[in-house]
């Protein structure tokens, strides 16, 4: 350890204290990857307690040109809480209280470390929803979810993170707090700052609290899983899925994905495996009855129409989770593929078998035989897609991503819809975006972290 | 005209042509102020026919140091489309295209001077709707609505102008084109840097185009008008019409809105002015025989409650529009509270009758005997307030609005929920935000315009 390194260490010490700075194994056995062991490489991780010891530690770093990395449930998969040697990690998992649900106003008052799981069981006890709805629900914190503007499985209904937040605060690079922690629906005050930082990946300030809006909690939950012969036919169920105001997923699987998971888990086959395209389909409402109505109306129209081929219809709540459970096979993706590597692309709805094929066509015609799998949240335009081309994908894997890259190009496609740009996407960003629209990314940036202490690596 | 201004409009007239500079009385017979003649007081009024042209402008402008006023289609009632004798104006009405409606993707690709009218009619061919609803809607302008994040009348279903926006296209101060032309739900490619123009009133850049969010054209439109007998009982049905998913309209008039409207047209009194409170409900939909079911039982239940002392519930489209109608006597308002101060709030609906109540007492106590009408959209927290103290009400705006906007601060209210800050409400903008929130809003606008030649007066 450097003078420096260890003058530093001592001055967070005496903002945070002994349960507030971690060194040692207590950093070295952390992963800032869910998927792998990839831990931070600087000397420390320092957990503030309050927005008043956030806003010391930014003011400390900021004087000392110290960059730090911020973390919250590292659940992301873009790289974004990557932590190289010169960095020291700012978690804000001591800063998780709910501090207040408002059944009236529909808000919920947290502090950034909780969990999006600690928050809807809060919401869920006053009968309400927060309805961001993530596989990693249960690590993800709220900071981290605004930070990269989460999306999910429920983006169809109730929009992405970003159209959940009321308000929130945030520290600035050099400490300056920014409350704007608004209650309202409608609130035209001046600029709407709180979204410079949802989104923005951590780069332009650490968020410390957020006021997020709550929503009736559904009763009802309908599920089906079905099977389709032509992607016109997903389309044509589409429009016809989305006149129902209960919609609240419509996740589409291309066979590539169906066949890997129902091939390789007899529990995940609810329909056979014989047609190019599969739809979960979800309803959630607050009237039995009538939701019952309009999801069995819209199967039997939709089968009267010739666009169902087969059909499974969840009978339980038992039955509800495996249906889910075919959709979330990620488990099977990566003991099946790995290596591989994964695409998070919007797309045209109308083009995105199009899409899928050219991407297939593209990488085969650049790596020979692939292994590919396509699935996502249609009804939102997006497609995940992941890719592997032999033990040496790894090795190969920004050939990968240009190769499909140019293909979202070609498609006007987005590069990523919900995971974000992190460390791992931002070689591509730059081709991506309108040159306008990246010289206004850099002069905010600029603006707010000039010298770009926080996530450095990170966008751009 | 001094010789650098006659440069001036030559080099805007090398840009634009004739039929894109106007001066003398084109200018001053308009008026920069919906209700009154308040004409731009600057030489041109300057239309550009492209966003190369506006481009151009821009550039000339920012190396001459010339400052602009941007003009949509003003009807803001809060000054930000006025314009001084050292400004000229920079109206978008010869860019109005509606570019593309894509009723898959549910998109509608404008140019920024489009009427909001002008794009829901071009949605509705499509069987589609553009759900921002606003009294100006025939001449406010989807560029005007961008730059102020404009609310009105279905927020508490479809959100204000900020969740109906896509993407965008915009022109900087220094003539820079930000195109962001985003037509994805989901798209976290870099900054959202489309939010940094919304409801920034324009000081940020001038929106050029957009695109704009579709949704299903529902189908039925149920509307009824109710008096309650007390504020706890307006809450409760607020509660449970939330429940429905139908509900697009939550209004609220207090007992001196409702008598004056009531009181000076026979023809909008639906029901008995005896009460204290009075509510328009609106649920729209698409199963004419569920949603008439879900609203019989809403007011059933609500009279069985004892919530609805009377209520009117229209059987045809004609006595819908009557009852908006009685929501929207803003005519009669100004014939016979004229002179009056509006004041555009938003507040914790449980606290909105205290408020209410509050504001009375306050200038009461400092105006003696004093007109005030309040009414509004309840269910998103917004209330509008009419406030007239005699003769000298325009003279004393200063002071009334200090008044009221004490009371906003005890009740942690919002300065302004919709109508923006414009220039008639900047003294109290920095009341009214976090000092470290203006600090960050000084940064961004001196990172975007350093030398405020767009909309100078406007905000801060």
């Amino acid at each position: 350890m450097t003078s420096t390194e260890a003058t530093l260490l001592s001055d967070l010490h005496s903002i945070v204290g002994d349960r507030g700075l971690l060194t040692g194994t207590d950093v070295t056995l952390r992963s800032c990857d869910p998927f792998r062991a990839v831990p931070p490489e600087g000397p420390a991780i320092v957990r503030p307690a309050s927005t008043g010891e956030l806003s010391q530690i930014m003011a400390l770093c900021h004087a000392r040109g110290q960059r730090v990395v911020v973390h919250g449930g590292r659940t992301g998969v873009a790289g974004g809480a990557y932590a190289g040697p010169a960095e020291i990690v700012i978690s804000l998992e001591r800063m998780a209280r709910i501090v207040e649900i408002d059944p009236v106003g529909l808000t919920a008052t947290v502090e950034a470390g909780a969990t999006v799981e600690a928050v809807q069981n809060a919401a869920m006890e006053q009968g309400l929803l927060y309805p961001i709805d993530l596989g990693a629900k249960g690590s993800a914190t709220i900071g981290g979810t605004i930070a990269t503007n989460a999306g999910g499985n429920r983006v169809i209904r109730w929009g992405m993170t970003r159209q959940n937040v009321l308000g929130l605060e945030a520290v600035l690079s050099d400490g300056t707090i920014v409350s704007a922690m608004n209650r309202y629906l409608k609130n035209n005050t001046g600029y709407d700052v709180k979204q410079l930082f949802i989104g923005s990946e951590g780069t332009l300030g650490v968020v410390s609290r957020a006021v997020l809006k709550l929503v009736a909690q559904p009763r009802t939950q309908l599920v089906a899983f079905l099977s389709l012969s032509s992607f016109q036919a997903v389309l044509d169920l589409l429009v016809r899925a989305r006149r129902l105001q209960q919609l609240s997923a419509f996740e589409v699987m291309w066979q590539d994905y169906y066949a890997m998971v129902a091939g390789h888990d007899a529990t995940r086959r609810p329909v056979d495996p014989s047609q190019p395209f599969y739809v979960l389909l979800e309803l959630m409402g607050f009237d039995e009855a009538a939701d019952q109505a309009a999801f069995n109306s819209l199967l039997e129209e939709a089968f009267d129409a010739g666009l169902i081929v087969d059909a499974v219809a969840a009978t339980s709540l038992k039955q509800v989770g495996e249906l889910w459970r075919v959709r979330e096979g990620s488990e099977i993706l990566v003991r099946e593929m790995a290596p591989f590597i994964s695409f998070d692309i919007s797309v045209d709805i109308r083009r995105a078998d199009a899409f899928a094929q050219a991407v297939r066509q593209a990488l085969t015609t650049t790596f020979g035989e692939v292994k590919i799998v396509t699935f996502g949240h249609l009804g939102d335009s997006n497609l995940h897609i992941g890719a592997h081309i032999g033990s040496d994908t790894l090795a190969r894997a920004h050939e990968i991503e240009a190769t499909v890259y140019a293909v979202v190009r070609q498609f006007d496609g987005a590069l990523t819809a919900e995971h974000g740009i992190g460390q791992m996407k931002r070689d591509f960003l730059p081709d991506h975006v309108d040159a306008g629209a990246l010289t206004l990314m850099r002069r905010v940036r600029d603006a707010l972290d000039g010298t770009r202490i926080i996530n450095h690596d990170v966008l751009f």
